[in-house]
């Protein structure tokens, strides 16, 4: 069964909520999120080819990649930094695409552990205006959401038959 | 003659935007924010004593410093990254105090030069809800900005005479 990812524009303030469910603990979850090579195999998404540019996860640190659709299709840039990193349970890091850089989300994901060692991933992002954050929700980031967190669905699979 | 910072919170979002100008360069303006030593001098109010931790500005770099009040009164530390350093133009980093280290700021700083060489700078900060926001302005913030402020423009003022 797919689970679709519960994507919530705030009608009040200029956030994206998005909320999923995952069939593996709140460590499995979260080293999938700072582990480049993991990272890069499910980040983004089927159709789209994702290469780290720069990845130094901690408090402080930063982060690039590309993503590159099929057949030499166009290459998406995207950067930000690393607010901060509390292993197993939270990342603060900011977000933007380097085509619109004056865009700039700051995104918060929590790891919440839940019965049956399953974890809710929560990622909320704030920006500064609604003109921004709707343009992100029309940019069809629900595709990539939802295509990328089924990749990560079958790499934890994977793992727990490996 | 003392200038007051504009400090507004919109009713609409959750930001707060300082905006305060300066009789010199965006340039200089710009490198009084950058250089350790200099940012120690001028940023906070009076009676705080500022001690760079940690000083690294660069897209993707970090930062972190404390703010010490006289006679061994208590010690803030503040912490974050640089999302993105845009040479004499723009800053975009996040902000968090310490002690409420859930409560995360992306502030935008942007040096727009006016006539007769001189400098508006404008600090736009936002985070996710209204009441995050408003515990921000009633820290007594507008004390450390004005007061901050006042010593970068003396600070301005002294280089000139140099």
């Amino acid at each position: 069964m797919t689970k679709q990812a519960e994507i919530v524009a705030d009608p009040m303030v200029p956030t994206i909520e998005i909320t999923r469910e995952f069939d593996a603990t709140p460590e499995r979850v979260f080293h999938a999120h700072v582990d480049p090579e993991l990272y890069a195999e499910w980040i983004g998404p089927r159709a789209s080819n994702t290469k780290i540019t720069r990845w130094d996860v901690r408090t402080g640190g930063e982060w690039a990649f590309t993503g590159e659709g099929p057949d030499g299709g166009g290459t998406y840039a995207f950067f930000g930094s690393y607010h901060e990193v509390r292993e197993n349970e939270r990342i603060v890091w900011t977000f933007t695409y380097e085509g619109e850089p004056d865009k700039v989300f700051l995104e918060t994901l929590t790891f919440e552990p839940l019965e049956g060692g399953r974890t809710r991933l929560r990622v909320l992002s704030v920006t500064g205006d609604f003109e921004t954050r709707d343009g992100m929700l029309a940019s069809g980031m629900d595709v990539g959401v939802n295509e990328g967190y089924e990749k990560l669905d079958e790499m934890l699979a994977a793992q727990e038959e490996a």
